[in-house]
């Protein structure tokens, strides 16, 4: 897909239904997460840490940039999630001024529970991106 | 990918970068959209009357069910963008009470740039979702 040719009709059309889909997907989300007793934000908080590569724990920083966060939101977001018996706080071996965020087995199983149920609803949300996709490319 | 299937390490990984990218994407839609004086609520309203198939307008019901929010607020910001000279109402002929809206020359030209300057970042999140979904199934 070019970045200056004109968009198609049918190319609009796809973005719409994407976008429409979006809003959709974000909703049943955060949905998901409150039926479980997570707020939106805490669920996502806890699939950053599951998400991370080779190890069970994440630092402060790494969580508001896969967030898109503020660093001083994290801290607090983090601060509440550990609160709630969520996640618990550790600090580095290597730089004590680091703090490494664990989930607790509340956190995980929570985790777990909403990440199942998002399964179908990623799955449509990926089918209209393969249609936008087509279309661009044609 | 079953509903019931425990969550592997490489799917929160997956899953993760997937809503990591979202973020981004859709923090890259607002700035997008602001970009050309819109606010992301009015680019999202552009787009899905451009989206319309077979017809270019929209009624206030359908920009409501299309968006995911209240018709008052469907109403609201319609009665924005008019004012902001983006879009023009139109009573139906067969029922008066329903407004037809379509984009002004304006919203369509904003629509246009919004849309165009989009499609890289559509590209690079329909790869992640590929990802997910070929993990998903495996």
């Amino acid at each position: 897909m070019s970045y200056k040719r004109a968009v198609s009709k049918r190319e609009f059309a796809a973005l719409a239904e994407f976008r429409h889909r979006l809003r959709h997907f974000l909703r049943f989300s955060e949905d998901a997460a409150r039926s479980v007793g997570l707020t939106p934000l805490q669920y996502q908080l806890l699939l950053q840490i599951k998400g991370m590569t080779g190890r069970r724990w994440a630092l402060i920083g790494e969580l508001a940039q896969r967030l898109q966060i503020a660093p001083h939101g994290a801290v607090s977001l983090v601060t509440r999630c550990a609160r709630a018996g969520l996640v618990t706080r550790v600090p580095s071996q290597g730089d004590r001024r680091q703090v490494q965020v664990f989930l607790t087995a509340e956190g995980d199983r929570l985790a777990h529970r909403v990440a199942r149920i998002h399964r179908q609803e990623l799955e449509s949300l990926a089918a209209v991106l393969r249609d936008i996709h087509s279309i661009g490319s044609t």
